[in-house]
Parts: structure tokens; C-alpha cells; sequence
């Protein structure tokens, strides 16, 4: 009889936006002339940059001529691709990166849950609480952790808790910890790292042996010319750190889908044996052959993002969350809300009043403003009482859910 | 210390692909004036169809327009694609697949890989010998075999040679098999799967409670209307049978990168506690979880294949490979060797005269005549004494090949 992978049954079923879906779907059928608002979901809506338009209109042509037909491309992605990533986002910044370090992606969802492949099942391994629920699920789907508990934490795995206390920024673990997933501008408090924060965990990574994870998916929100976009700008990240990037969030490519990992050929792991193995040799090897690389038609379209026509279109684009979260946090202060995030970050994170619980106010905030956010509870225990608003909407529709939030405090 | 997956350090490093490369590479620049033909790997060589190209460049506008724009689309893919799919390539051939067994997805080769994500690691596993290599590799990667031998087979596959002797088609096995991959029209050899075949590894499966994992990447070169292109014209498959599809080589997305997996609501698997477990639900979780949807805009040109034009276009491309290949057969014979496949296939398989080895023959090609091909061993110690071409060139290059092999046998 052929068997399932059981660790698939620890899932919690219920997970966070299908039961906010529930939740909005039910209101919407008992008040059909609500005008709701969601700002719950992290996705762009503002129109895909020219540049990158034009880029992909010309790709699509080129294969409509055979002497410009292109095929199966290379796993890891056009060198043309490649060049302008390791140059543009990492050399200019001063970061040792070659272009053969960078691996383009349909997806940094994809690539952060796909690294588990070639790590081994018996790294510790450390997330933040609140935390993106794929970096846990994708764990618990490999076997990595116990059961869920009442609160939804598995066991085996090292929660790290994130508040208003410690910034949101997790203390360095005291205990010994192999694989660690840290993600800044964070999603989903919106906080960001200082140079000094990073550096402290690429020392503790390289003292211990450990591996960072380290998700800037977001690193486009970042205008404070001290905070760091990669962590490869941290002095001796490239031995212990896999970065993830996303062209989702700075050009709009949600729904374009391209990515891209970095894996460093410094960065390397214990084989059983004690010997030592780069893991870019493992991740080459995992993209050859369970991958066969982004369509050539978003490829040319990423590659415009990089051209000055791009450049300028997707700071416009981020200025324009930008402000919007700006509106977000400005309104809410004055509503009397403790806000945090949503500078350098297109989230803002909110403490419910009177200490009423996420969903409670998730509820509150759905029937008497008709505004959708997403309960913190929803992404970790310690996400209790606060609550994410996405600065990810159109401007009207920003200045109109503040407005019936402001006039109903 | 982390640690790493220990069982990629038992992949074999010379994969064939490499090694044809590397030996291509050394016969031309010792050899600079040779004009060198490629018929090895699987790739599509004519431009991408009309409908689709033009259904692409729509949707590129689409995202142009904060109306029409689309950010993260569902996993799955979009319902209007899922259900063009479900009726023309299922429902037309009296198969009962519903649009929510559908999902769509970058590649057949990333599905047949990231499949293995849902079952246990205590499933005994067969595969044919020749073999497509991603099978193997990926089921050695995921811990489900020992090292390799000198015949290059892993400790814990069963190997189900496929030879002249049976056509090509594995016998039934006489012990347990938990998965069973099976690919028709089989890519290496061409050999093409009756109806009786394939309803008797359905009987098999059905009795043993075994899963097919069944590859009908190449189903579009079916011509005859006796043969089956899916696993679901046969009574009972809906029970045991998961099925890859792609687009790569009906309508040459071998670079635009789309597929779709069919899982059925019926198809169930055993949990640890003896229970049934849906593999739809558990695979529905893996796409949801690891992975964000297909390109829209590549999902456009995917059903822009179902309309009118595009399948009057498709069909056209498979009928310029299918001429390639009976030019291919016919010279081949005309030399005086043994040729299988071809018919139904873009993959002729030839015999190598006298007896000589996979990779003398491929030698011999490349020296006497400048012309690659893919040595039958590569895919298999049963696979050694044969020898892969490809139908995938323009017919000016397969007749210049033809000639060559010919005056030169």
C-alpha cells in the first residue's frame, strides 16, 4: 500500500486567511451594500512598470521568430538576468556577490519553503513568533517539528518572540541554534534591522556553525540610507547566510512571479561524515533537477526592472505604498492607536486598544468600518492584541478606510 | 552545526548531459569548422504559436491597468484555464477529470519531483530502465534509496527493464510496488502504451494499492486513434493515477514554462494510522503552501492552445515534428539499422550496429558525421547498445543530418 507523508496531518487546518476569507464572506452576505475594504493581504495593486511591460512585450515577440526562439533556459536563470542582480543590488552595495551566486526563482514563497531540501532533519531550527506561516508550514511538512500545541506552536521548533518590548526584533538565542529565519523589513510587523542587529546574529551564525535564512522580499521599502537592504552588507554574512529576494513587492510582479536566492559558494554545512559542504553546489544541483528555470518572457521583464527607465518607475511605485503607509500610521495615531512599522516597511502594525484580542478587533474593524485587515494572533502567539494593516491599496481606497476608522474611534 | 542532506552526496556527478556537453565541446574546438547538428536533448526548436503569442501580449496590457491588473492569483491556477484543460484534454476523451483536479504549474519536471513531497519514505518505488533521469534523481535526494552501483542503479529502486524484447513496456511486476512512474509516449525510447497495457497497470495498482505517477508530457504526438493519451481512458485510473502534462512540447513552452498536474478527488494513500488520506487535499496544501500560482500572463498563452486558432496551430507543430521524425526512421532504416519509436513520438531509438556501445555510437556520430545525439546508456544500464535522436530540429538540419549518417554508413 503506498503511504503518505503523515507529518502533513500536524497542519493546522484552519489557517489564517481562509478564515479571514470566512469571516468577510459571511459578513458580506448578511450587509451586501457594505463597502468593504481590504487591507489584509499583502499584494500590489498599482499597474506593472512600463519598463518592464515593453521588456516582456518584445520577449513574447522574440518568440515568434525562430532565429529568436528561446527554450529551455539555463535552471538558474539568464546570465543577462543574473549580472544586472549581482551588480545593481549587491555590488553597488558594496556586497561581495557574483552573478553565478544568484538563483532566479518563480517565487522567494517557493524558494524559502524549497531550502529545507538539502538541509538535513536534524538542524535546530529557530522562527520568530510572529512569523510568515510558510517558513513554519514547509517545516512541519518536512518532518522538522511535533505536533501543534493549543497555542499553534509545533513542537521542536525554537519560537523567538517578537513585541513591542524587544522592538520586534529577536534577541540572539542562548542555546545552540542551526538553522534561523529571520525577515526584515519584517512581514508582519513591519519592523527593520540595524547594521549592529544583523551583525550580532552573523556572529552568532559563524560561531555557531549556524545557517541564516534571511528574507528581504521587502528590502525595496527601505529609504533610511543607514539600514541595511541585504545582509551580505554585514561583514561575514557570506559564510553563514542564504538571502531571499522577490521582485513581487518592488515592481509588482505577484502576479508575474520572479525571484531570485542568493547562495554564496562560501556558505557551508556539516555532511554526516564532519566534512564540510557548500551548499551552493547542493542548491544547483536541487534547481537542475527539480526546476527547469522562469519563463524567458518574465526573465526580460525583471531585467527591465534594472534599467533606468525601471529604476525610476519602481521608486515611484514604492513611494507610493510608502506614503500610503504613512497616511495609515498617521491616521491611526491620531485615532489613538499605538502603531508601529510602516516606515521602510509597506506593514503597519497595530496594538488593539483596551488590550481586546486580534480577532476581536478584526471583527470590530470589519463591522463598524467594513475595513479587512489580519488578526497578529493569526501569525504566531505573540501576535496576540496587535494587528496588520497593509499599506498595499489604491489611494482613495487608503484615505477612505482611515477615514471611517478615525470617525468611528 | 547545521547539517546537510546527506543524500545528495550520493548523486552520481557526471549526469549525461554534462558529459555530452563536455565532450561536444572538445570535438568542436579541436574541430572549429565542423558544422555540428544537435539532435540530443528534448528541446523544441519552432517559434511559439500565434494565438499564443498574441494571448500574452493581451495579458501584458492587462497589467498595465490598475482595472485589469492581477496581482497573486490562486495557487492552483486560474478556474478559466483549470476548466478549458479539464474539458478538451479530459471530458472531449470521456475521461471524468473535473477543473479542481487540475493544477497548473511551472513544469512537469518540477512536479514529477516536488510529488514525492506527499508520500512516506517507506514506499517501495519502480521505475523503467532506461528511465527519465529526474525519477530517480529526485526520489535519491528525498532519502528513498542506498548509493549507486557500478551499473549506476541505487540501492532500493526496482528497475523494470524496457528493451526490443518487450516493446518497451515494463511487465507487470510480480511483488509489491507502492509507486510506480510510468511514461507514454516514453521518453527515452518512443514506445508508445496500448490501452490494454495501461489497464493492466491499473488492475495492478488497484489490487496492490499503489500509486501510478503517470508522465504524458508527449501525449500530443498520439496520432494513432487506438492509443490512449491519458491514464484516465482507462476504468479505474482515477483511483490509483496522478498525471503530468505540460506544454512544452505540444505548443513549445519549453521556455515560457507551464504544465499541470491532474490529482483526483478519488486517489487516497495510507496514513500511519491505516486511515485514507485524499492525496488531492494534501497536495491542494504542498501547491498552497511552497508554491504561488504560474505566470498570468503565461497562463493566458496556455489557454490561448484550447482556442480554435491554437489548436489548428498545435497541431500543425506536432505534425512538422512527427514528418522529422518518420525522415529520421526512414534514413536511419535505409542505413541498415534498427529503429523503434518515432510514430507516435518525437524520440526515434536506435539500435547501434554491431553491437558497439551507447557512447562508442555516439562518438562515431559525432566524429564521422557531426552529429549529437543522446547515448541510450545515459538513461540506464538497460538503455546500453541504444541510442536517443531527437525530432526536435528544423527539417533543413534533420535532412542535413540524415544525409551525413547516411553516406557516412
Amino acid at each position: 500500500m503506498a503511504t503518505i507523508n503523515d507529518n502533513y496531518l500536524k497542519l493546522k487546518a484552519g489557517y489564517l486567511f481562509p478564515e479571514i476569507a470566512r469571516r468577510v464572506t459571511a459578513f458580506a452576505e448578511a450587509n451586501p451594500e457594505a463597502p468593504i475594504i481590504k487591507l489584509g493581504i499583502g499584494d500590489v495593486t498599482e499597474p506593472l512598470p512600463e519598463a518592464c511591460r515593453a521588456a516582456m512585450i518584445t520577449a513574447v515577440e522574440d518568440m515568434g521568430d525562430r532565429n529568436s526562439f528561446k527554450g529551455y533556459g539555463p535552471e538558474q536563470g539568464y546570465p543577462w538576468l543574473r549580472e544586472k542582480i549581482a551588480a545593481q543590488d549587491f555590488q553597488a552595495r558594496g556586497c561581495e556577490i557574483d552573478a553565478s551566486e544568484i538563483f532566479v526563482s518563480d517565487g522567494a514563497k517557493c524558494d524559502s519553503g524549497n531550502i529545507l531540501d538539502i538541509f538535513g532533519n536534524q538542524n535546530t531550527i529557530a522562527v520568530t513568533d510572529p512569523v510568515y506561516p510558510v517558513y513554519v508550514d514547509t517545516n512541519v511538512m518536512a518532518g522538522h517539528t511535533g505536533p501543534a500545541n493549543e497555542d499553534g506552536k509545533y513542537g521542536g521548533l525554537v519560537y523567538m518572540p517578537i513585541t513591542a518590548e524587544n522592538d520586534f526584533t529577536a534577541e540572539i538565542p542562548d542555546q545552540q541554534i542551526d538553522l534561523i529565519y529571520l525577515c526584515f523589513p519584517n512581514n508582519p510587523t513591519g519592523a527593520v534591522a540595524s547594521k549592529a542587529h544583523l551583525k550580532a546574529w552573523v556572529d552568532y551564525a559563524k560561531a555557531n556553525g549556524s545557517i541564516i535564512f534571511f528574507d528581504a522580499a521587502y528590502e525595496a521599502f527601505i529609504t533610511d540610507p543607514e539600514l541595511p537592504h541585504s545582509i551580505y552588507e554585514i561583514e561575514g554574512a557570506r559564510d553563514c547566510a542564504i538571502e531571499f529576494r522577490s521582485f513581487s513587492k518592488n515592481a509588482g510582479f505577484t502576479g508575474t512571479r520572479c525571484a531570485f536566492t542568493v547562495v554564496p559558494k562560501s556558505v557551508k554545512a556539516k555532511a554526516a561524515d564532519g566534512s564540510d559542504v557548500e551548499l551552493w553546489k547542493l542548491w544547483n544541483r536541487r534547481q537542475s533537477t527539480k526546476f527547469n528555470g522562469v519563463s524567458y518572457i518574465v526573465q526580460r521583464g525583471a531585467e527591465a526592472v534594472y534599467s533606468e527607465a525601471g529604476q525610476a518607475q519602481i521608486k515611484a511605485l514604492i513611494q507610493f505604498y510608502l506614503e500610503n503607509a504613512q497616511i495609515i500610521r498617521d491616521q491611526l495615531t491620531a485615532a489613538g492607536l499605538a502603531v508601529y512599522g510602516g516606515v521602510n516597511a509597506p506593514y503597519v502594525w497595530v496594538k488593539t486598544p483596551d488590550n481586546i484580542s486580534s480577532w476581536d478587533f478584526f471583527d470590530k474593524l470589519l463591522h463598524n468600518s467594513n475595513v479587512v485587515g489580519t488578526p497578529g494572533s493569526g501569525f504566531g502567539a505573540a501576535g496576540e492584541g496587535y494587528f496588520r494593516i497593509s499599506a498595499f491599496n489604491s489611494r482613495e481606497n487608503v484615505n477612505e478606510a482611515m477615514r471611517r476608522i478615525t470617525s468611528a474611534a
